[in-house]
């Protein structure tokens, strides 16, 4: 059984309005330190033993539903099996 | 100039609606290896040079308003300054 971490973010050029939402919040309550905010999705993923590849299937996963690649990049760290 | 990355998940104890509705997407899309899926919150935020000290900062504003500590846990990372 593997963990796998996987990180779904806005691309740099993509406008995030939820991000400076919560930016405008936390001057709001006083936090005028922040200066940027970028919001995005982190999942825990549990794969069971498998005969396929753990990095394809892991990308195929996200290209096809976790991620919208048009608008979004991820990124992935595979925890020790155990 | 600091970006501190910040992650926002459900407790264990917590149900995550969410994170099985993707977990049945995918067994239908055929990937019946994965056995759980639990889904967060991932921020990034940047914070510019302040006198305050960096973890009460970033502690107030997880339990003021990025988590919602009766159902969520959060943790954090510091990057290099820069």
């Amino acid at each position: 059984m593997t963990k796998v971490k996987i990180y779904v973010t806005l691309r740099e050029s993509v406008l995030d309005p939820q991000g400076s939402a919560v930016q405008g919040s936390l001057a709001k309550m006083g936090y005028n330190e922040v200066e940027d905010v970028r919001i995005g999705k982190y999942l825990e993923v549990v794969i069971g033993d498998t005969d396929r590849d753990l990095d394809v299937l892991v990308k195929e996963m996200c290209e096809k539903l976790l991620a919208n690649t048009v608008i979004e990049d991820y990124r992935y760290e595979v925890e020790e099996a155990n």
